[in-house]
This record gives structure tokens, C-alpha cells and sequence, in this order.
């Protein structure tokens, strides 16, 4: 993504940016603000925290492990981390995020190298990843241990259960895993009408990426462990998350004052805002897809299925735009930009946006 | 440190623990709360941020480059990571917080080992120092570049202005940085009754992990890199901090909604919140110790210099104590315990304390 | 590279297996006996060693600076470390041994993400690596800093002097480096009609792996580190190799009885060897190409232009041939398998393997 | 230790320097030569390296797994690699090997912090270990998973079988492993009239470091993994050595002409040879302790128990006993040397150098 040369504050109230560019949800600040009170012991040994994993654990079954930590690189390197060898590798599309956003941190953090295919809408394939799966046993070759799957994908896009279920076929039947990065689970969730269990653990995900920060919380992410299915894991005979502290500790993502992060979470989990500020978000991407398809000079280049806009726009039109609305170009050389709605988009929001660029266009 | 076996929610309001189980202070929240608006670009490109790193350049000098990470961990481990190369060393002492607290992630980010030194009252001294700077140029050991110190250091003592400065010459005059993990510099610089750039940078510091977390903020460290003094860094002609942004995304320090980090660190820095919190817990452990002093059974074993005291307790009563206030056993076979004074401590919190303590050492 | 299920010792007495599968040249066994004479001093303080590295720097200049390793995956991880950050990138062909041979060692070893492209006869182009060159100063991307080509490719082809000129200074324009993976550059040379120094140093390489092995020796490879021509190395003011003596130990190549490896070299660029040997391989390459061209359903892929020759043959042959010839199937899918000629093959070696495979194909 | 200013060729025959400045024994460079013969399948699968094998596992038992490398430094980090998770560490002396002399490799490798512990002539103890064995399952803590010895020492002395079998039932009763860096093991075995096995694997060694370099081979290590004792590791129901052939990969260490370093193992353990050159160089050093006892300005510091003697001399002799005998000051501030035995140490060497170090003595 190339952000324009200036970048600062917004000129609009609500951009389309980035839902990470959004606010916090009330209940969530509010939920920090509660947390307030007293002392209490650090590095998440609080009532917070427990109450957070107890959601999560109602969510995803008893016998899950939540760990919470600060960001999402750091959720997707951890979970990796956990589930492979420094020799392995770990197959992924090659607009994956841990492929181009993350820094090399996947890589420099767990040893392994990433597999990055071509992914037609943001979606791996069984076939694709076949493809990619050979060398196994040549001491010569990293040997693939890892499918990274992103729920919703980059470009936007929901895996259906089945081909989720698929590729996790296709891994626990080589002895390898399947890690989703669910940055926007919950846009996903609500795009199939299904509950967060059902599109990941239940289609055998094991480690999950769950993001709450482009949710509405002001920075919170937790790496979700699942009893494993494969023959190499559970023959270990340990629980999942045996040793994972220690791993988030080294990998300097144990929050000393854990309880505002829990806190978050405990909002978010709490009177299904996840799944009310996802449907929103949803929602708005909608709208601002229909609004745009109204104007002749935008192509719609990806299914509009959770809260971004992928379009193709005149490239004369994009600095003007940015001039009054900060947002990023998905692909520069065929001029293909990025909108996201958020759970505080509104729908005047959207509507002066599409208003401001068909003027654009006009000019 | 040693916890007890079940550790939990706090029985007392307010516990001597670790100043980072006391709260946010209000300023602080309301900062947060009045960073809630709109939208805003992520990644730091936000007008919190900058006001962040105006404050810090104000304190530290307009040359010197601040970033914002989550955590101590993290801004020790990224700070010597960039003071050094995989195949050289940090001198530290043997109960630096590097060296004892942080699960290896100093090793395993920079690849260097530490040399932990013995450390009187926890301070290192060029004369500990000199005698682990040896084998330079031997292909087989591993090359000092870094001496770190704490300041003020794990057991509540504070560097005097001229040990550092004999620490940083002895540091430049061999190619050598001296790093200061600052997790409660502002104890430091109350107890010295001078500022936060006398006591580090003016000194010769060349890097800073600069701590707000255990002084009222919620999560908020930062690395403060100044010009640097010695000739093996500053022949490349770069400023400082060049590149460091790319250690830090790859170190999964680079928080998305990092304005509400920065507005921290902007009420911190604001009307000198930073010394008022770090003088009232300062103040609050010199009561502590006067009080405890009381207590013929109870011996203070460092000197009382910032917010923390040691004492040499009986080791009876330690799990008496321990059923009402949760607290760390800093060294049990000689019975030493810690207790910690936060910003929010009050005077009556502090005698209640004492008032239980004596009775259990009375049963 | 697929090999059969059963491999072992050799039915024939030289297979094209490999050019590591061949024998050790008799003047570098001769020269390891001639070393072995009383005491010397370990870890490369010897007058092998020394002469070793005179000879390397008569061919490359008083100025370079060259370092003795046990083989060829460490040359490139050692020289790729050196030349990088751990945040940055190495842009690579997609078939580069570093990308698919190395069982991840350059990223585990440099934390870098390696970047492959297509490459068709195994050459990068300026217009591909071009492609590759973006998200410069985006902190959430690695950094571009290496091109590394291999020199003759792993497809037997080889980079023409001014395809490699192009390619460095594409590199040094942006402050990237050039390194070149020479395991075969001796086969290049004899190519190209040119000098070492000429097809390396000459065009803008600034780190070499040079290659002993496969031309001769028993174990011999060497990293050569020549002054840097981009603005971002020269700038430190630093000799080259300046610390390399550290990365070399610390990655475990640094060996004790170092004098019976130097000698190796010592032997290999006395009188020519490595052009004699490399001459003689290629030559005979050309005579497998030329007989093999002569069996219809044989098609040769790629340009003969060192020692190997790559063949499209039937699949259902494969097997047939490896019964009596062990070698590797370069790649499955479309039936390409690789023959390699080395210092000792001989003319008979050739046409008895020929009219083996012709008689396989006949069948 | 400290080399002197100038070092270069040896100035006598033979020195006492070190193990690792001899030669290559004749049997060994013979059998290097023998196994010269046509090509051969590279990295490993050849009939040299099958008969290393086949030695290994008739000393060691048929269930170990032997696994050849270049050095004695990877040798030990790929072992301790194998036996540890990044957030664990390594207890080990603090002469120890790998804590001294290896650039920080284990570190790098392994991201394991080393835990040095004091060590009377250069053993570790249970007590000493029990010490160091502490913060077990707090997050903030590295976890202790290895014991790692030298055998015979760093400093020339041998472990008691018993002294052994306390180290490692201490560990496996904590779920730890113990390491044996077997550098210099023939001495040992020698020393104590017992077998490779019973000093090693029958005692509780889960992991060996065996060299062959310093007991006359011309660079031949191995890490030999045996089935393990503690119910963490036997729980995942794999056998030994299971995937280390990537690790070996990732780590530098496959020779691809494997057949010319199998063949110097298959020499050194046939006819017994590794003991033959043991017991010729412990029985050297044990000549030249006798010699230098009757100079009464020398002091043997350590019991000479392998083929090294260590003494105390005065300081103004090192630099002239140094201008003819190249070798190591262990203890500069103690004016303490190393002089060391190898195979090739003949009487007339041990008597000229006594003779020639009282002659200094006497100046």
C-alpha cells in the first residue's frame, strides 16, 4: 500500500482509510475507565483478564487457550511461533499481511520461511497449496508445517466453510496446521451469519488471530490456541498453550497492566458488540459500494463481502481525493485504491464520501 | 522474585506490590478519553504523536528521536538491539531487570549475550565494568559494545550524576554506548532534584528506555536515541534513529491506534505530571521506610532512594502478610522482601500497611 | 530437486549426479598431505592460510578481503548477513539456491525476507528485480538491500558481463548491494573467456561466494568482501570485512585445523587449477549436450554454457536411467532432470552414459 | 584467553599450544585419501558415512542417532538447538566452552540464555546446579532445560562417573536434559579406564558433543543424540534425532563430500585409535607435569587429568617462553598458562620445552 506523500491529521471527521483509523467504542472506553479502580497485581493475574478469557472461552469452547496481546503482527508471529520449527515453513497467499505488512517479523521471529501463492480474491486453495507442498523429508528444503488462512482476507473477501474446511483437511492430513489471522473475524462472522466457533475452530482452525482493535477497541488482539488435531501435536500429550506465556514474554508482548487490555475485551465480547459493530461496518461497505457503482469511472474489483471497497478509479483522480480524504493505494499500477468502513461509519459519512468523489471524477 | 502460590484479585484497595499494579492516573485517562475523536491516521502519523514527540524533544533536545513501543521489555530490547551487532555483549548487573526479568528477549532479539556483573546496592561500577571488558578483537569472544544501567535501579537506589558520567566515559573512550533502561527515571530524577536530560543524556547516555506505565500512565514506554558520542557510530553520518522504525514493526512494536499512546505520554509530559507522581511515590516510600523502621524486626537492606523499599523480614510472617497484601519475595534465601509506593499511594494506605505488618510480626 | 527413493553408494564410477559428487583433484589432496607438517597455530594464523589469501587477493585486489568457511550455504548466509539488516530484504531468482536449497538457513540466520522473482534461464533482469524494488522508507515493508545472483546460475546458464553491470548498478544507484553466489564462478569464467576478478569485483559485485568444491576440492568455500561502492557502506569509513571475523564464529564456521582448508585453495589457484578444471567440466558438458542432441526424444532446456545440461526427457525413462545412474529430477512436473559433468569426467564417462540413456530410451 | 601481539608459523616442530594445532594422524589422512575414489551420492549417503555410523552405534548403542558436522562449536549448538526452546536456558560452567569461547554462537543459534555458574575446577556440581534452578513456570523467567558439561574439562580435569550421574538425575527429575560437550572425551575415557558409552550415555547423557579435531583428525565432529530419559522429551513418541537432519541444514553444518569427514570417524574409531591417541597425549601431559614439578617457580594449579596441564609461572617468563613456543594465557591476572598434549607430542618435545621454559625460568 503507498500512503500519499503528506500524510496528518484527518480533513474529514471519518475517513475511509483504515478502521484502525476509527475511534474507540464507548462501552470499550468506558470498560477501560471502570477498570480503574485500586490496585491490582500485574502481567494478567486480575479479575479482567479472567473475565476475558472466560468469554472467550464461552465463545470458543472450555478447553481453548486465550492470550492476550497488543497487536496483530504480534498475534500472527506468536501463534506461528507455537506451531512450528525454525526449519519449517508456512504456506500463505501472497497478499497475505503477514507477507507484505508485518516487517519480516513472521520470519525473523519463528525462523521459518513464508510460502506466499497467487490468491484470486485474497483466498488460498487447496490446489494452490498442493503446489506448494513438495520437499517434504529433503533436509534440503524448509518443510511446510503451517497453512496462514486471513478471515476476512485483505482484499476484503469471506472464505466460505468449506473451503476453510478443505484446507484444513488438506493440512491435518500431513501433519501440518492451520492458523487463521482473524483481524476481522467478526466482518467475516457476520458476512456468513455464523458464529465465530463455527468459522474457525469448528472447521478445524488451530490457532487463531482474533482481532478486537479494527473492532472498536483501542488496542487489543489475543492469540486463540485449540486442542490440536493433527498426529505430530497431540502426541505431545500437553494442553494447548503449555508454554506460551514464555513465548509471549520473550516475544515482549506481556502487558504489565493487563486489565485495560482485558477490559476491552471483556466490552467487546460482552452483549454481542463484536458481532453489532462488525454488521455495521459491513453494512456501510455496502452502502458505499452501491453508491459507487453509480459512478460510470469506478469498477468494483473484489466481492464486496465485509468492510472494504476495493475499486479501480481513474489514476488523475486519486491525489484529489486524497486531498481531502487520507487513504491508501492498493495497487499502483492498476490503480486500484482501498476503503474500509468502520463500526462508527455512518451513512452521511458515506454519502458525502461518494458525493466528494464523483466530483473528483467529474472534473 | 518469588510470588506466593495463588495469587489474585488485591484483598487490600491498594497494595505495596509493584508500582505497576496501581491504576491510570485521572489526567492520563482523561487524556485517552479526549483522544477518542473521529478519526485519525495510524502508525503514529497523528497529531497526539507529534504533540508526544514535541514534549520528549523539549526535555531531551530538539535532536533526539523518540518512538513509542508497549512496554519496558520492548523498549530495552529494541534500544540495545540498536546499539549493537549479533556478536557483541551488554555489561549490565546481575539483577538488571535484562538480565532477570525479561525471559531472554534481550538475547533473542540482538542475539548478544549479556555479562552480568555483581552490582552493590545495584549499581554497576567502572571498576566491575573494566574488569568484564577483555578479549576485544578475539575472534572467539563475544565483543562488549553496551553498558546498561537502570536508573533508578531494581532495588530502589538512584546513580549518582558522576557514576554515570564515569560510566559513559569509560563506555566512549572504548566505542562503547551506554544505555539507561529509565523504567522509573522520574524517580530518579526526583531524588536527584534534577531533570530527566541532566540525568541521562547530559550524562552520555545514548539511548533511553524512557518509562511512563509504572508512573500513572496505562501502557506507554518509549526509546529516546540521542546523537551519539562515539566515533564508531557517528562516522556513518546518520542521525539518530535512522532505521529504527523498521526495527520496531519488526520487533511488534508498532501500535495502529498509536494515538492513544501518545496522548499518555502528552498528559505525562504536561505540567510536570511526571515529577508530581514520581515524587509523591518517592515521598510515600520515605514514610514507608520511617514507619517500618519502627519495627525492631525488620531491617531496610538498600538505601531509600526512589519509590521502592527492601527490608529483611522474618520469614514467618511473609505468607501472614502476604494473605492481606499480595507481594514479591525478592530474595528468599536471605528473607528479603519488596515493596513498591505508586503515585496513588496514600499516607493512610502506608500506615495500614505498617499497622498489619507489625501485627504479624507480633503473633 | 526430487531424488529416488533408494540412493547409496554408486553403481557407476562417475555419475553426472552432481559436481559435488566428484572426487577430490590429486593437487589439492597432495597439498592437504603437504600441510599436514608438525604444529601450526589454529583458527587461521597460518602460512597456508596466509598464502591462501594472497593468492585470492593477486586475483582480486590487495584490497578485498577474504574469509575461509566450511561450504556454500554459509558463504551466502554469511556474506548476506553482512551486508543487511535484519529488517531488510535480498531479491533473488526464484530458483537461486539460496531461495530453495538452503532449508532456510539466510532468513534464520539474517532475519531478512528473501524476495524471488521469475527468472527465466535462472537470470534476474533489471526490469524483474525493478518490479521487486517498492514500499522504500514504508515502515511495515522490509527494505530492499541485496541483489543476489548466482554466477553460473543453477541452470547451467551464465550472466553476461553486462547483465551483471546493469544489475549493480541498479543496486548501488538505490544503496543496494550485488552479491553474487559464485559456487561455480570458475565455470562462468572459462564461459565468458574472462578473469575472476573481471565477471565479479570488475562489474560492481560487492560480496562473492566463491567455490571450491564443486571445482576440485574437498571442502573449500570462501566469502570475499570487496570495498563497497554504495553510498550507505562506504560512508562507515570501514575496511571491508571490517567485524566479519565475529559473524564467522558466531555462525559456527570458523575452523581450528584451518590449514588444511586454505591449502585446498592454495592448491586450486596455483597454476591455473580452477581454470583447467572448470574448462575441462564445461567441455565436457558440451560434449553430453552435443551427444545427447543426437536422441530424438531428448530436448536440452536451457543454454549449455558451464557444466551441467538440463534435459526434458520421457518420464517414464527416469526411473530406467537411475537404476545404473544416480542423479537429480530438477523438476517432476515436467519431467526436467539435470546431468552435471565435473574435473574428472571423462570422454568415455560421457559416451557410456549416453548410450546408456539412449538404450533406456529405446526400450 | 590471550594470544600474544604476534602469532604466525610455529617456530618449534611442535608446540604445546593446543590439541588443535597437530597434524592430521597418518591413519586418518590415509583413510581421507582411501576414500578418493570416483563420485559418490553428497551429503551423506555414502558408504563412508554409513560405516561412521555403523561405528557410532556399536559404541553407543544401535538407537543413537550420529549426525557428523564441521566444528566442535556447531557441534554444541545444534545439540543444545535440539534440546531447548528459545525461552529456556543452559546451565554450564563458567569456563565452559560454550560460554566463553564461542562468539556468542549458542546464544544466536538457540536464542537460549547460558546460566554460568562457578565451578571449581571446571566442574559443575548438583549444588551449584540447584542454585541456579529457580523462577521455574514464571513467564518472566527463562525456564532451565539443559545441564551442559565439558568432558575432560576446560581446564584439563575429568568428571567422576558419579559426579555425572548426579548431574543428570538431578536434571531428568525436573524434565531437564544433560549435555555433554565431548570435545577432548577420548581423554576422559582414557583418564578413567572406561568405555565412550559408560562415561557418556550410560550416565544419564542425553546429547554428546563427540570431537574427533582435537584427537587427530583434520576436522570431524558429531552430535550424537541418544533416546531420551525425561518424560517431557520420550511423551512425543518420536525417535532420536527426529528432523535434526533440518536442523543440521538450516544450521551450516551438511557437508555435501560428507564421505571425506565419515571417513576420518570411520579411521579414528577403528582399531581403537581414539584411545591409542588419548592415551599417548594424557600420558604426555602427565610427563610434562612431572618435568615442570621439579621446577620450583611453577605451580600446577589444576589436577592433570587429561592432556592439559595449567600453571602458574612467573609473569616476566610468558613472553620469552612465548618468543620460541607459541600457546595461551588462561589467567592473565593470575599468570596463569595452558599448555596442552596432543598424539603427535613426543618425549624429546616434552623435555626440550621443560628444558627450555627453566632455562627461561632461570634468566
Amino acid at each position: 500500500m503507498a500512503a500519499p506523500a503528506t500524510v496528518g491529521v484527518m480533513k474529514a471527521a471519518r475517513s475511509f482509510a483504515s478502521d484502525n483509523n476509527a475511534s474507540i467504542h464507548p462501552a470499550v472506553l468506558k470498560a477501560i475507565a471502570a477498570a480503574n479502580q485500586g490496585h491490582t497485581v500485574g502481567y494478567g493475574d486480575d479479575r479482567w483478564t479472567e473475565s476475558a478469557i472466560r468469554r472467550f472461552r464461552q465463545i470458543f469452547g472450555t478447553d481453548c487457550e486465550p492470550f492476550i496481546v497488543f497487536n496483530g503482527t504480534a498475534a500472527n508471529c506468536l501463534a506461528l511461533k507455537w506451531l512450528t520449527q525454525s526449519y519449517e515453513a508456512v504456506i500463505c497467499s501472497e497478499g497475505a499481511h503477514i507477507q507484505t505488512d508485518e516487517c519480516g517479523a513472521p520470519e525473523r521471529f519463528t525462523g521459518c520461511k513464508l510460502l506466499p501463492l497467487p490468491a484470486p480474491h485474497g483466498k488460498l486453495t487447496v490446489e494452490a497449496v498442493a503446489h506448494a507442498y513438495h520437499g517434504i523429508g529433503d533436509q534440503h528444503h524448509v518443510q511446510p508445517r503451517v497453512i496462514s488462512i486471513t478471515q476476512a482476507t485483505e482484499v476484503g473477501t469471506v472464505y466460505q466453510p468449506e473451503e476453510i474446511g478443505e484446507l484444513a483437511e488438506f493440512a491435518h492430513e500431513r501433519q501440518m496446521f492451520l492458523h487463521m489471522d482473524g483481524a476481522r473475524i467478526a466482518n467475516a462472522a457476520v458476512n456468513l451469519g455464523l458464529g465465530l466457533r463455527q468459522i474457525s475452530r469448528d472447521l478445524g482452525v488451530d490457532a487463531l488471530s482474533f482481532g478486537g482493535t479494527k473492532n472498536g477497541c483501542m488496542g487489543a488482539e489475543a492469540v486463540i490456541l485449540f486442542p490440536q488435531k493433527n498426529r505430530h501435536a497431540s502426541s505431545s500429550g500437553e494442553k494447548p498453550g503449555h508454554n506460551f506465556l514464555f513465548l509471549r514474554k520473550q516475544g515482549m508482548q506481556l502487558a504489565s497492566k493487563m486489565r485495560f487490555i482485558s477490559a476491552q475485551f471483556d466490552a467487546l465480547l460482552s452483549d454481542n458488540l463484536w458481532r453489532k459493530n462488525a454488521a455495521h461496518a459491513n453494512r456501510m461497505a455496502k452502502l458505499l459500494e452501491r453508491e459507487l457503482r453509480r459512478i460510470p469511472q469506478i469498477q468494483i474489483v473484489y466481492p464486496v463481502e465485509a468492510n472494504g471497497v476495493f475499486a479501480k478509479i481513474p489514476r488523475r483522480c486519486i491525489a484529489k481525493i486524497q486531498q481531502r480524504y487520507f487513504f491508501y493505494v492498493w495497487n499502483e499500477e492498476d490503480s486500484i485504491v482501498r476503503w474500509m468502513c468502520s463500526f462508527d461509519t455512518t451513512e452521511q459519512d458515506v454519502k458525502q464520501f461518494v458525493k466528494f468523489v464523483a466530483e473528483c471524477m467529474a472534473d
